[in-house]
């Protein structure tokens, strides 16, 4: 057996190289960030076997690790700027293990021009636990979870539900069997690996009254949006896009609809705001769906289906915790 | 049994009174911080069974957490701004556990002017893991690990090795029973509570060509800092400061001496620079003492004792990964 790295060799030579300039090269104890704009600061943790499967490529994990915080940093259309990383590793690891992740987060902080500012990496006897905090700016603008109005739009982009089912086709294989493999591709990379939505973030600043990251499922983080937005809002079925792969899913199993909207993982952003500011992009794009408006009241979000019916679930989120 | 806290209602009501303006009465998806002087951040993970024990008391605990990256920044010389809270539960957690961890937690946060600006909470089928980033003000100067000069002297804050030797005695109980009971409490307090030095920040601003903060071992930190520095450091035994309680055990227990200066958890400040700027403080207080000198090399510190004989030691400092 190889002998493992050492914690200054694992630093050194995996780790360093993802600094940025702010990071002094991993060799102090802290990062050093210019003065500049206003700071948007965010953290999440991921746990193997809760917020992702211990044997997927450690790659894709350090990924999803990093994804999910500029997911945040995008819903406040806040630009990155860097993350700390604390790595819990379990007994188990192994150099190549431990490559593999820094080789996968190094691309995604390289592609999302995010650079590792600092980080601690510690043992632990339970399982892998990954905790991002990621900084960005402000360009002039905090999009807020407080500031829908009734009027407001409500909006989404891509679609919806997509990670959420892949998350289900990993534990229930009869129910993968039964797509199409490259809806089953599709959806089960959905989950793995979130695309977090920096390119919105200048749209979101100049259009959006409020908005956030689905993560939680839709309809439940919606209704987190307008609770702390005072608001209530009401959400049209027909109109919350739907990849090809999730409608193929549906029509054999229409009761996935419950996961598909309230499931978690989704990494879209979900704003509020005057339907003008979110047409049509510059390149003609459509970035974001129109699925409902904000009105006037403090109950949970109303979803009607094209009859008018009020559509209810059991739970309204997905919770991690 | 009493229905355990939702996390929607252990945000509310346990985390955020502990919020300061930044984090946006934790309402929202990231903290916003104010424009402002460059920013230090830091981040440091805490896994029970390895950095404190499980059945500590949880304010102790939050305390500790919070503490260790308030260290980080002293060393920096600093100011705290605020930090951000990853924490993964393990199963058996109970609301009055969580109520006495951010009742700790709440009373650092005010007395080091430290608020709470964002945080993550999950469940882990692990252990209690706490990462905590914490963000701070450099007040026109960060001191680096990298600036040690031939010439300069090496300077320490407080008293080494009590943590260490706290630490020895939470798993010897044999040899806790052989110390005046006054002695034994100082020392536990000393591993349980680290005391952040960040009345000393402005003092390493003005002084300090290079320092880190002790959390590894004496000997082993200076040996990161002067191979950060590129330079080499000779000390001196006999101007080590240690505690009436450390004298008591070494007098009875000699081979102590490794645990004492390469052990971890000191959580004081190890410094560098003209011995003029370390001498007294305004209020006539001492709070650095010599204890060697930065010298030209690149070999690891070299102890000596009063008759001038090399000391050695089996590993330079303790390692918690």
């Amino acid at each position: 057996m190889t002998r493992r790295f050492t914690e200054f060799e694992l630093i050194e030579q995996l780790f360093a190289p993802l600094a940025g300039p702010a990071g002094l090269g991993l060799a102090d104890d802290a990062a050093l960030l210019p003065a500049g704009e206003e700071t948007v600061a965010t953290v999440d943790a991921l746990v193997a076997g809760v917020h992702f499967f211990a044997d997927d490529p450690p790659g894709a994990i350090a990924k999803k690790a990093l994804r999910v915080n500029l997911s945040d940093l995008a819903a406040k259309g806040a630009e990155p700027l860097g993350f700390l990383l604390a790595l819990a590793l379990p007994q188990d690891w192994t150099n190549d293990w431990l490559a593999a992740f820094a080789q996968g987060l190094g691309e995604d902080a390289g592609s999302f021009s995010c650079p590792l500012l600092g980080g601690d990496t510690v043992k632990t006897p339970g399982p892998l636990t990954i905790s991002i905090t990621a900084l960005g700016c402000a360009k002039g603008r905090f999009v807020p979870r407080t500031g829908a109005k009734v009027g407001d739009g409500v909006f989404v982009s891509g679609t919806i539900g997509d990670a959420a089912l892949g998350l289900r086709l990993r534990k229930d294989p009869a129910l993968a069997a039964r797509l199409s493999a490259s809806s089953r591709d599709f959806l089960l990379e959905r989950y793995l690996l979130p695309r977090p939505r920096l390119e919105l973030a200048s749209q979101l600043r100049a259009g959006a009254s409020a908005a956030m990251d689905v993560s939680d499922g839709l309809i439940g983080d919606l209704a987190k949006l307008a609770r702390a937005s005072k608001v209530a809002a009401r959400v049209k079925l027909e109109d919350i896009p739907l990849s090809e792969a999730a409608r193929e899913a549906l029509a054999f199993a229409p009761d996935l609809l419950e996961t598909l909207l309230c499931g978690g993982d989704d990494y879209e952003i979900l704003a509020c705001g005057d339907a003008r500011l979110f047409g049509v992009s510059p390149g003609g794009r459509r970035d974001f769906r129109r699925i409902g408006e904000i009105v006037a009241g403090e109950e949970p979000p109303r979803l009607v289906d094209e009859r008018g019916n009020i559509i209810e679930f059991s739970a309204l989120s997905f919770s991690h915790f």
